[in-house]
């Protein structure tokens, strides 16, 4: 019986959490799932963002299942001690698990161009991964300080870091388009000389196949927004994957329908990429797209589980289109969508 | 007699920069004018990318127009030793001249608003200047390297930087709508802590004026496209300004169409913001418009010479509608378009 963690987390993360059970306990019956505290919750509940007792629980899971994670502007939680507030706990989280890679996919749903910010024209028929490295750069080095009037970071690669993650792009692109691009700044930084040099050489050592180009991360925040669909898989450090997969998710038109992966060594993670959004917490009118597409992910990346991950994905299109949800200009709450989905799923696959 | 040193540099540098200089002998004939090499040229023809006689030329002169530097992307100058490249040459001029303050006008032409890459109703409208600091951070810091599989890089600011350039950002916000967006990554990074802190209480010492807000910069990735009327001036750190001033200039549709002014403690540097554009070199079909608007910045910022930049910049709007460039779906050349400019100086101001 494959265990399933789930952790709530903050502002709508419980409710879109929620949604996505529902539909997992439907699609998958025989999954263990047990629910535990991250972020501002936990430390509330624990006085820490990343208690003890959700680390144990992690140990034995087969997947994990996030909410979303962090407070209002004006938080309380946000003049804690810096690894006490709730965003320490979601990258404890990620090193916990080892997941060096985080997987967005920006797909431009047809019939919903009209959505999205760019002309539809350009929106139409984009389709991009982004792989994002999650553990590494100026994210986790320890050299960091502050010292009277001056602050430090380190942004620090190693090739074993850099080559697992481009790895992992490079095993995606081969079952897409085949085409990856690196994303850099090796016109100015030491770290992406290494960046460029390593994925190069892992291409032209095992994937010959692939058809791989390096940009600079500022032509590539153009283009993202200007020709999108130059892109195929884009692989970046995490600092850049930040950004551009932040900025290529609003190309879809709505944060609301955006789920991730985050890939590595043991369980993966599996969160929407919308954040907590205090403003309407509580108010059950939270899209949870994005969640149930993440329980999808999860079923497929965590679990090998592609059928039941198809099966919702289609039923969560047909929910978009017959129900939509008030961020995509619809009237539908968290409990009608969710109840459209459920719905959709009893109906045979065409 | 002011003096002004023109940097022509690489790609379609000397067919723009030379346009510029035609349109600022007719609106200031009393200039001295003298040209120096940079980039990649500068590389040809004295082995270094920042030659001591153009740093010398620099020691008196009051303002240095500049064309592009950088060569295509399989360009042998790309595996120079880093010193050597075109790109050091930039980043060793930005540091003579002290220019620690980037100020890049995004700004959509009313009737050329079809040419963004955004829905028409949200690019109306827009007017951003974003600041970026250019002298600190990642990009300058010495503690720099690449040891066998290991690389790493510094990001480092003091107050004393980060208080001028936001000093310039408060300064161009009361000419405006008072209103400055700081951006950072303070839920991560210590540098972006002391960034925000270092923003907020010169705000509050001596910006009572100002409204000011403090955002992340992934957040503000997307905004500027799902929502760009809602910035007025952005003020940001080297590398994400980097990265956000090269996103929003898209917005207008055209890079063909961008300028901007880097300004510190004296003389100022003035430059269009596109790249070198290697394909289109030595055709004579580049849009000279945003170097020909540099060149209204350099008599604004530079001289004080308000009125004969706003003479240019209605000039330029008019060829912009009368003769468009190839960019921009027109038929026009650069000496076309430079010659309507020129002409459309001619008349009287509305
Ligand atoms: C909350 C923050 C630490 C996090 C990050 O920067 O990784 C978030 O922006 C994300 O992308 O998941
Ligand atoms: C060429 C490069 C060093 C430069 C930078 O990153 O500053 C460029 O991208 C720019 O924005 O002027």
């Amino acid at each position: 019986m494959p265990k399933i963690v789930t952790l709530p987390g903050d502002g709508i993360g419980p409710e879109v959490t929620a949604a996505a059970v529902q539909v997992l306990r439907e699609v998958a019956p025989d999954l263990s799932i047990e629910e535990h505290a991250i972020g501002g919750a936990a430390y509330e509940a624990h006085g820490d963002p990343f208690p003890q007792v959700t680390r144990d629980a992690l140990g034995d899971a087969d997947a994990v299942l996030l909410g979303t994670v962090g407070g209002p502007q004006n938080s309380p939680w946000n003049s804690l001690p810096r690894p006490l507030r709730p965003e320490s706990g979601l990258l404890a989280l990620r090193k916990a698990l080892g997941c060096y890679a985080n997987l967005r996919p920006v797909r431009v749903q047809p019939g919903l161009e009209h959505l999205s910010p760019l002309k539809p024209e350009l929106a139409r028929g984009v389709d991009i991964l982004i792989v994002r490295e999650l553990l590494g750069g100026v994210y986790f080095d320890g050299d960091r300080k502050i010292e009277g009037d001056t602050a430090y970071n380190t942004m620090r690669y190693t090739t074993a870091e850099v080559e697992r993650v481009a790895k992992m792009a490079f095993w995606a692109a081969e079952q897409r388009k085949g085409r990856v691009t690196s994303v850099d700044k090796a016109n100015v930084l030491e770290v992406s000389e290494l960046w460029r040099r390593d994925v190069q050489a892992l291409r032209d050592r095992s994937y010959r196949s692939i058809h791989l180009n390096h940009e600079y991360v500022d032509s590539v925040a153009m283009l993202i927004v200007s020709d999108p669909s130059r892109y195929d898989v884009i692989v970046t450090e995490n600092l850049f994957g930040d950004i551009l997969s932040d900025l290529a998710a609003v190309i879809p038109g709505s944060l609301g329908l955006m789920p991730s992966a985050s890939l590595g060594d043991g369980a993966g993670l599996f969160e929407p990429i919308h954040g907590s959004a205090p403003d309407i917490a509580g108010q059950g009118v939270a899209n949870p797209a994005a969640a149930i597409m993440s329980a999808a992910m999860l079923l497929r990346h965590g679990l090998g589980r592609s059928d039941a991950a198809n099966q919702i994905e289609r039923a969560v299109a047909l929910a978009l289109r017959e129900h939509p949800t008030r961020d995509l200009g619809g009237k539908a709450d968290t409990v009608t969508f969710t109840r459209a989905v459920l719905e959709a799923m009893g109906t045979p696959a065409v």
